[in-house]
């Protein structure tokens, strides 16, 4: 524990950064630079780049915006955006080059494009919030192919391995729904304070235009855009998980229902065997070496081979007639119990004017 | 990847859409424009037009105040409502032509009713949320019945094939529910925002007409009376889900003391056999070719049958009276138990004066 | 879908409504009135009326407040109040009379009250309250005195018809308290909004005195009032309802633990039946007709019938010392177990300084 | 309903009360009073009245603030507090007089210490409140004893009575949440309003003294620390409540562990009464009276004798081997599972950066 | 209670309490203080040094702000903070002396390390809640650790000891989230209130430098950090607890799996044994000591064995395959259920235009 306290004091260690200048080229990749002189340089306080650090992955997404540069950690991005600026920091440990190069490809094309009017910060913020949303689009689309693929084997049959795969996949599901749940929230925060939008037009701070109070209109739709397209996500990944509860739901009603019909016909069987049992019983008595005074007349054989027989069916049939009689299950009790419960519901002494209402649709 | 990025940039896609003009008469049935040309002419951001791009089914349903335009996409209809323009967008793959000819037939006759003194813009509103609402309770009525109808089967029987109904039905309702709730919340989301009802007067900012700040009771009231209807729709969903879940349960327990009785005569069923295992015992050891010594003996035979039968009734009804003494089943527990557990919840020295609470009504 | 959108443009309906006069005197009884002239008669728009219209029940409770009058539709109670007039609409398929004539002769009696000093619109509301109140209550105290009986009878034996019964109890309860929760939510939404309170003084408004903003105590005590009592009523059917959940839950274990019970019955028999044949075997193989070599020899009867005898006595002890073992069911697992587990919890190098917090009540 | 409707008119009744004056003197105990001199003695509305009415039990508790006085009705204190008097009003039915007797005592000692510069009113308030903390207090130290005791025994045994008493506890713990809750959101009902607050200094109204508005820092710190303090009961009982929730569900899942290793005894009975079966047939077979021509060969009896109980020993042996594999219940398929649905999981070309996180801690 | 009562009112408890001056030296370490003394000295009202005493462990962290200091009492930690002095009180029974020195040399170290711009109590307060933080960290990762395991073990063998432990670790864990949970609640309380941050500028208070009301940015940036990383805790130990959840659902589906294929075996088994016991009555009626008029045919004795099997088999056909037509258990119903059920749901006639919905991605 004394290690980590003394750990957390030393601030100067190397981060792995790649810098995008101001007309969107590349000035240097996953360069190292000390985290002091980071701080120094962007004007940040230590513990700000605490959470950009690298080496540590973060569960909650954040925005910070600070004087002079916006810090983004989203997901699998974690980047500082200034006025002519961005500085991206090299995940430890993200080893999917493809998504980070199409993310820098589409970034510097849309640094350099000058032309559109939007300030230099964001574009840089659209391209990154691009990013994070393409990344969850593919991980939802993704998890929802796996876990519709599994509802679709379990209308077919219902087993044990399939039980392991929906755990799995419900694990993951609900992981991803909570990761996209904060990025929505991280922009919801950001939306919500007026204070931090007006703070985030960056070059307009640096070329000293003072802003009035609500005039970020520009922004708020930007990241409007953004959190409705977030909040899409996370609805749909509400939506497979209610599925996955519902079919979770109906499994076990399904699974109890056919473990009556097993004990049923457990239960036949059961009832057949005692009537052989009782046929049996009776052969085995004849069987007895002890004089039943039978043994010389013709037809005992036939006849108690008969006997035993009625004997073993109607045992059989007693026990199938009983069991006929409790299989009949359904929500409606027996005639005499439903006239013993519901004429309480229907007496007519209770003001309940509102109990039968009817939709009768309206015009 | 990278194709989807580059996507994103072209925005040159042809829309479908119809027209209706100042009168309310149709100037182009699903004519072909330019996405770049209508941004242009209706001063939107192309990003806006992303939301009401017929290709892509949005689940989350939106409704953008913009300069000039109202963009409201809900449901199945997206459109584009201006101070004397409609322009309503083919959705793709809306096969179901009847819906929205009605729709269009209603909004034409309610555009041209000019004398009713609402502007433009709010009888198109009006019309189309009436159509949404139409078809929300459209489904809501077919739902109804659906899971109506089911529940109701479930009073007579309780099988397989119900559960697996009520699965479909119940992930139906599902989906209804959240998608009636988000275009609640839509329109909720409006209601909130005082500048947002203001800037929906487009014929007034047209006029050139500044509004205060809170004079907005004609748009607040129609507003407020679809969200009531679809809250309503809400509710009423809801209650089914409520009704749906209880049902689970309850069928639940029904199955289990089903099984329980099931079980118990399995029980009954398996003392008789043992019972008669018992006596065909003895049979069998009197069966076996040694020397018993009673082989001479007139009146073994019937002895040993009487024997054998009595031990049989003997083991069963031994076995009978203990599964009685188990299948008494009562949320009481016997006298002794309930001597042990009670008089503790009744100790006189404990200071609870609000423990036994009885409603007596007030005057 | 035609024909609903046009029936929503005819407004020409006949709505039966009762009117009270200034005096609280009744001037019509069930009268008959267009619904276009009701709308010009109280300045109302025509989409209000549609809420109150008779034919249509409305789950959502609303009261609003318009120009000239307010607009309640409560429940059973659909009525439009002005500064001197109460006009009751009748309520389609509205049976009990009894409630009806109830509310009536207090709502006269209260409005004829000169004295009381409370404007003649707060009266007519007190009495509409009070109404609403008393019919939520007797529901109240019907549907608990229904469920208390059922859980009182469930204390006795648990089966099939009471899980019936159950199941409609709380269906019952579920929508008796969405009901009686809307009927809250639309106390508190006028409460919450202080331009609908001083809107509600309409006598004031027709003498032409000019409310300030926060002078609304009068009204606001008195809807407060009936809120708080609705609040306690809501309250108290979710504590039924926690008590029918917590109910279920606990006989879903008892059902549990009573089919344990069972399958180890079973089980006993089982093995007592497995003991016998054992035994039979023995008996059997000695029935054989072959040469055993014994059949002459005296006591090989009484010896085998005694070992046939041990071999399904030990048979029989085997299967139950090992179903002893299994029915010993408790939390804390053997001995061994218990070593093997617990160590890792009480670790001594670990700063959990706050594992076992015992609560020892303060000063 | 009629006579319910009148009875609420006629407010005439007599309430028993006990008053202390300016000293904390006892002026009168459980002297009798019209509730109608009452209302006019302290200006107060006779529905205020309603709710301290000794009669009726009110389960949701209210402070009501008063022109001149402050009406307090939490669980069993029901008392009115003026600047230079409190009037304490007979619980009906409050057999515990030990509990308010200390309460009385502790109120007259603190409404005499004058010195300790708090106004009148608010050692009266503090007084109630303290009271109906201690009573809070004992009743959740009682509950939790009864919970802890019943789960600890759950931990030696799980049966019948426990969940029988497990259900009565719960239903009380989750009433005496409900109370402890409401009584938290009355206490924090009065602190958020700023009003109310300000409305409390009774003895600095009743001087004349005007108070700003946000000038009620000491009554503030009174109620809050109260209100601290009936949070901490009532996640005290939540804790204790999610104790008891995950206890049902483990003992559910212990008790269907437990019905599976019985079923699997059960089984292996069944199975050696097969194998007994098949041994016992071919036995039977040679019991049959016919010609094997066998019956003279010396060793035909052991050499079936063998033979039998060889086919019940393999017969036996199959049926275990088979129980034996389906027995073997884990989360992880079997290799080929496995391999089917991981490598999916694990599919390389999938941007999911985030799938796998690790947490390092951070320094 | 009179105990209790009484004890209330008696303050002068003595206090053992470590004491750190103006340059971070710890001036007294474990002093006792009379509790009345300390109030006096840092002009605190008694009941704020109620919650800091030493022998009542608090569940309820609070951060107290009054004029001349900062009261904190969170987790192990209880202090003082003044704009020159730190107080830290010995929590009673704390027996991890590592913990506390580790804290108490951080602490120290942070408070004579004068450069680095923050005033004296910002310091004092980061080291307190960076010890706050550590603890919790570290349980976290213990929990996980000791979750992750046993449900990695559950992988291999689900059994009743896993179940047990899985219950004391749930138990832990929902205590550790609500301790989490309500340490972010109180840094919450304290961020939201602009009034109580400016009251923390305790060194700039007491050098009568008067704050304006938005200026503790400072602040506000320190607390935040320590709540988000809270946050991030509080989100491990919610994902946990889900992971937790679904785990045991799916653990009893498999289990509810395992337990029907354990009936299907058993059902065999029993099927087998009928099918034997039918053979064998055909036997037995052979072995009666009656005249069957077969006993001198020569091969009678093969036709009757071949005939006893047969039936033995017939019958054990004739079960296993109903057997099998039971066991087949999927979610889709059989063709002819499935034709009644489906055209329902695609009936043409619905105007529902967004049943089908398919997710296209968007570009």
């Amino acid at each position: 524990l004394e290690k980590v306290m003394k750990g957390r004091l030393s601030t100067d260690l190397m981060l792995r950064c790649t810098i995008l200048d101001n007309n969107g080229a590349v000035k240097s990749i996953s360069g190292q630079f000390k985290r002091s002189d980071l701080c120094n340089e962007h004007r940040l306080n230590p513990r700000d780049l605490r959470k950009i650090d690298s080496r540590i992955p973060n569960l909650v997404p954040t925005i910070l915006i600070r004087k002079e540069a916006i810090l983004i950690n989203v997901l699998h991005i974690r980047a500082l955006v200034k006025a002519d600026t961005v500085v991206l920091f090299d995940t430890y440990g993200s080893n999917d080059s493809r998504l980070h190069s199409a993310f820098l490809y589409h970034l510097e094309h849309n640094l350099k494009a000058r032309g559109g009017g939007s300030p230099y910060e964001f574009r840089a913020i659209e391209s990154i919030l691009l990013s994070v949303l393409s990344a969850l689009e593919a991980e939802m689309v993704f998890i929802r192919n796996l876990v519709g693929g599994l509802l679709a084997e379990l209308e077919d049959d219902i087993n044990h391995d399939k039980f392991k795969r929906l755990l799995h996949y419900s694990r993951r599901l609900a992981s991803f729904k909570n990761r996209a749940r904060l990025v929505q929230g991280a922009l919801e925060e950001v939306l919500e304070q007026d204070d931090d939008l007006n703070a985030m037009y960056l070059t307009d701070k640096k070329k000293g235009i003072v802003r009035q109070n609500h005039e970020h209109d520009e922004l708020e739709v930007l990241l409007e855009f953004f959190s409705k397209q977030v909040e899409e996500i996370v609805n749909e990944a509400e939506n497979i998980e209610s599925n996955v509860q519902s079919t979770q739901e109906i499994v076990e009603l399904i699974l109890d229902s056919n473990r009556n019909a097993l004990l049923a016909l457990d239960l036949k069987v059961s009832i057949l065997t005692m009537g052989l049992g009782s046929g049996a019983l009776v052969a085995g008595l004849f069987g007895m070496n002890l004089q039943s005074h039978l043994e010389e007349m013709p037809y005992a054989f036939v006849a108690m081979t008969v006997v035993s027989a009625a004997i073993a069916a109607f045992a059989a049939w007693g026990g199938l007639w009983r069991l006929a009689k409790i299989r009949k299950v359904g929500l409606t009790s027996s005639q005499t119990a439903k006239r013993g419960s519901d004429p309480k519901s229907r007496a007519p002494w209770i003001p309940l004017p509102l109990r039968r209402r009817n939709f009768n649709g309206w015009s």
